[in-house]
């Protein structure tokens, strides 16, 4: 086993060290594989700052940045792997780095502790993620409305408290889920602004005695700005990750109830939508079974995404200020799920791809009453008071005297016959445009 | 009991329909009077609506104008009660109205379900309270901000692992508290960006066949845009809630980490703050306690607002699109918190007034190690490379041969020396300025 | 505002006190009454144990014990009520006391501090209300059996993925839900147990040097044990609340999927039951309408309830051992929270009463092939292997060669043919039986 | 890729099939490893059972005993494995079986379907986890009771409101931690007893046409009983883990709690404990700092454990009853919980070996006035009302007229001078004896 940093000398109590250490690491290095390319971004900027404040001379930097730019690449082609008994991703990129120039490589550490350091991976790695589950929401977002403009003269039943109520439609059914987005996009660009936010410099969170340039920094590694107060930036740790998980629990939620309503709508009991036998799971004995395994995985995962918010609070609340080895495990708490919700996307939109729509579902009988609204509000548009209206309505059906209307003239915005969808697609892109 | 609108005629079943209402009602009233006002506002954006589509006539329209602003005034003097067999506040206005100026008083509903109504009412209230929230944040930054810039200079103990690590200061100490305010305030925002559309219009979550025009109540309301997707619009009960929730859980989890350090430096063993008798709980015979009532019934109240996002995912999760009554119970949820997380920002707020420090903490010997890195930071600014300074350094101490030197000379952004306050209201004001 | 037993002379401070008690105590005086009952048994059986180790002259006793059923009696009809001023229902009963029979009053505090009294009153409490849900729950679970042995006869489609795929019955629906609450109550019955304690004398968490005799007050109040460790006592206090807000959640988690199955069943695409009009709301231009707003907010209460474990965990989770006044806010998520799992209980007994049965369900010709696993079976039954029984039903179907045999004959326990509701009803029994 | 049982012929949509797959089968064949012998076991009562109803021959049913038996004996010597392509343990199990005695092998899947028999393992395996726990927690037990027993006489402070309240020892502290976790398996006994049940025969959640013995099976498994309802068996899926996550949520409350209070006393405010420099990181420049890693990651871990209930919640409220793939997932939630509690167990024995306790701690003069409530008591027992007494002592103390007294005389049960570890021990032996 490496050397810990803590221990001046060899311990004789390697025993006992080893049982700590498989305690306390745990599987944790296995998520620091995610971490490894933003270790080296960050080392490579900071040496650049600490060359600009002549904390390392200018051969001493170029030597430094050469064999870091070749680490990356290393971790780029996956050929990087941190070794048994080295305990996390930072230690590796050290170990190799004084392997391969001896010791300057040491040198990269003044001015920064673990934490600062762990925190500017961890940002920016959740920035990254951030960025690729908006352009997998993008896409989400295009099938959806390009599916509820094409589908928006077909007649859905709505509902409410899972009664028959009105009529709805593909459009607007399709739509709702995009418009959804734009408000789940809304709150990643939260997360995203909260997180885009330089903590290196902050060392353990009390900053240090060295006139580090955190400006250079910032700029360097491309943050928006700095967290600036040092023990600020430190309660950023397990903060960031939360805030995060609140905005994946928001997209999970969304995708979490249109999983629902396709597992609702391929029920033969209602029977509005189906997908190809490739895509579910069924039974030869039993021909109309379409087992919709999809989205029961993805409504699945999307609960759990969203007990993640839950699962980071219980994690910190009511811990002091200052670091705490606690936050380490909003690692494994947190990165699969990003993976999942990535995943989740991406299923949803190949999905999207092969949806098969019912027509003519509201020519069944049960639904006829739901057009005795529209036979209401025509009173009303020619003058009946609502009360009345509805009366007259009510009365006619008892008679048995009252025979659907299948024309629907909704003409507001957001109804069945103006979606609305090109206001939709400008808010989403106001939103996606904030990001950068 | 009042006659509800589903009753056609008289039930012989009046004591079912008893029950029924006892349970599914329950104390959902109490919760109503919060949104009478909007209620009226968005019944008063509704008629002008209404007349300008010519759905009421002038007369109508005036006359319905001059009662609903009576009401509103009458709200506005907690002249209004919800009577005993009136089901909801909307009922209530309506059934005012009705008993004042007769039958044009049904007008009013035309083109409009309870369940828009209830959305409308929901986010005009939800939006006040973020501002609301909003300005008492602002208050506990001010507070802070002061603080920190008076005490900048009193060192204080940094803990890492809650062991003993690093000079900090109370200049750290409240500007972390207030630069943390303003990631909790970018959260805030997205919550009222999200919060501040209009759903009125949207009906039962299915459009209507009048000629509404939604553009118009958004104007009139001063939503910043319109929840354009009827459906979506719908769906955003329950969503609305839970994403300001998420927002209030931002600031709880701030509120409460600065509660459990108030508990912890007011706790002897550490001794750091005070505060005067009369803001703690004593004891006569035991003159040194102080308890900190204050900040643990804030802690607690900050961890079950940190509760509520979970619960209203629970309330709302795994249920198809389309209304369903189990969002009224978020009102019951949500409600009571806003006002709790309001009176923690004002307490916490007046507490922070009578904060009183203590000075030379740090000169206690259990600190002294802690000033050991700036030793090992100044030989390595002198050019000896980190690893060997921290050694030679643990020699030194090993050898007795350490001395702390209290002058701490941090230079950077965010240290002790160079807070950053000012960079810290910048950003503060920035997400401020973007309420409005 | 009444003298705090810790102001030893007149706050000059009044302003401030009033200050703080009113955001420390919040509305914690309306949970309060629900202990009155309980904290004068508490007292009770105290002074009877002072006067057995002679801490209480045999007069003073008799007066003490006297007055405080005579207080006993007021709350039972209603007539005590806490003052305003007073903080709480232990210093409104004690200031009664004192009130009405002098100095002597005071001594019913000796050897007790405030905090084992409340945590007394509390598992007094909590041990009353288990019983009552217990008592409640039978009466479902008999609603339950009753309605499975009726209606044992009748099919109804069973679904796996949501997809039609089995044969099931009324017999079995509603037999399985009376088995769930077999396995709520053997989790009700643990808190029940853990909640069975006495922490009487355990002071403030740390004992008492008066020779108390816990052993006789366990006896007298009625408990099965003690929490015998002083430290320990104190720890129960949140953790009592939090197992059994555990084992309500599991009864919720049972009521919550039943009202689910009602909405869906009640849905008019499943059409399984319905309900007498005066239990559901409707639309008399919608007849076919029945909105189940009872089973809507009954699964909305219970999924509020089963937030309640996680609100509580979160409420004293990373607090390190003795007394903290959060626990105090467990009242207020708590006792709401019981009364409604007892509404809930109750309302749905009520309900059981008038629900509805269709028949013939399963006659539609979308279940056909839910019967053709019956045929494969058969021939499995008469030697075929199972795959291949499998795949000429699989032949015979795409042949269109099959027609359903609704002759269930299903033998085994638990199955449409033998429900085993006696042996539920035993397993049932049993549990119940170990409550006392 | 090998066959699906339900793909009666090659799909000509392999592309789409694979992905599907991926995305539902997820990482779940990672955690049917820990079910491989559950599912033999349960194979071999299944094939038990079928013969002695007839429907295996004897010859059959040796063969296919002898295979099985071959099967679990690789199992229990790591050999066995799920192939790529296979997606279950199940298929996996028959897969081999097949191919080693062919057709026969087949014969194992009548009366039975995936969903009983996964149900079936995943009790098996759980209860043996719960045991498994049991075992642990006696140790952890054991060595706590031995440390309270050892350091009964050496005094701690007591707290509460974190402030500085009364005389406690190192007696009480370590015996409320023994006596919290009697309480702790009080619910893991209910969990235990919830879950030994045996679901086998309930089919696909609708029993079958098979003549199955349910009752043999019972009885060859060692379940205690029946799920009798075979709908309700099915729900017990999600519900045995939600159950099984609450009780390990309770003794990871008591964890949790334990790791504060050592990471507390290890912080050199604080200062009552150590352990060896081995089982903490340290520093050289800061030789007092003792990072309490473990108990941190341990807290941590707790805290993960106790949001696993609501999780667990999360992915099965608002779900009908039936089958729904979305439990799938409760695998890969619960069982990394249930080794990372078995390591929390086991770890914290091993620290308990270890742990150096403080003498003479409450000498030091802050705590003094805590000794104060003694002397009131003193002159109560000597007749001084309990009021009149603390008055007395708050004006010695306000004239310095005040010196602690060392000597604590408790004597009731679970006091200072009586701990009562006789009385916890036995306690804590009657619920373990409740497992058999």
């Amino acid at each position: 086993m490496a050397e810990k940093i803590w221990q001046k000398k060899a311990s004789d109590n390697a025993f006992h060290a080893k049982i700590v250490e498989k305690f306390t690491v745990g599987n944790d290095v296995q998520f620091d594989y995610a971490l490894a390319k933003y270790d080296v971004l960050g080392s490579l900027a900071h040496c650049e700052m600490l060359h600009s404040i002549h904390l390392l001379k200018t051969e001493e930097w170029l030597l430094i940045e050469t064999e870091l730019q070749k680490i990356l690449e290393e971790i780029k082609q996956n050929l990087f792997e941190i070794e048994p008994g080295i305990e996390d991703v930072h230690s590796q990129v050290e170990h190799l780095l004084i392997q391969r120039i001896g010791e300057v490589g040491k040198k990269i550490h003044s001015g920064r502790s673990r934490n600062d350091q762990v925190l500017t991976d961890l940002k920016l790695y959740l920035k990254a993620e951030i960025l690729e589950i908006k352009s997998l929401t993008e896409t989400v977002f295009s099938s959806l409305i390009q599916l509820s403009n094409q589908h928006k003269e077909v007649l859905l039943p709505g509902y409410t408290h899972l009664q028959i109520a009105m009529p709805s439609s593909f459009g607007l059914w399709f739509g709702a889920y995009a418009e959804s987005l734009v408000d789940d996009l809304e709150l990643l660009l939260a997360s995203y602004n909260i997180i885009n936010k330089n903590p290196l410099g902050s060392g353990a969170g009390y900053g240090t005695s060295f006139p580090l340039n955190r400006t250079l920094t910032t700029e360097l590694l491309g943050f928006e700005t700095l967290n600036v107060n040092s023990v600020h930036a430190q309660m950023t740790r397990g903060k960031s990750e939360k805030v995060m998980a609140m905005a994946m629990a928001g997209l999970a939620g969304t995708l979490g109830k249109l999983s629902y309503d396709m597992c609702l709508y391929l029920n033969q009991n209602f029977g509005f939508i189906s997908f190809p036998d490739s895509l579910t799971t069924g039974s030869s004995i039993m021909p109309h079974k379409k087992n919709p395994d999809v989205f029961e995985i993805m409504r699945a995962r999307c609960n759990r995404i969203q007990a993640l918010p839950n699962e980071l609070i219980l994690l910190t609340n009511n811990l002091p200020s200052g670091y705490h080895r606690d936050v380490q495990l909003s690692k494994e708490a947190l990165f699969p799920a990003i993976q999942s919700l990535k995943e989740c996307l991406d299923m949803l939109h190949f999905m999207l791809q092969h949806i098969e729509i019912k027509r003519d579902i509201v020519k069944g009988s049960k639904y006829n009453y739901m057009f005795s609204v529209e036979n209401v509000n025509q009173q009303v548009l020619n003058g009946v008071p609502f009360r009345d209206a509805y009366k007259n309505i009510g009365l006619a059906i008892e008679n048995k005297d009252f025979s659907p209307n299948y024309e629907i003239h909704h003409t507001h915005e957001g109804s069945i016959g103006n979606l609305g969808n090109e206001l939709i697609e400008k808010a989403f892109e106001k939103v996606v445009s904030k990001f950068n």
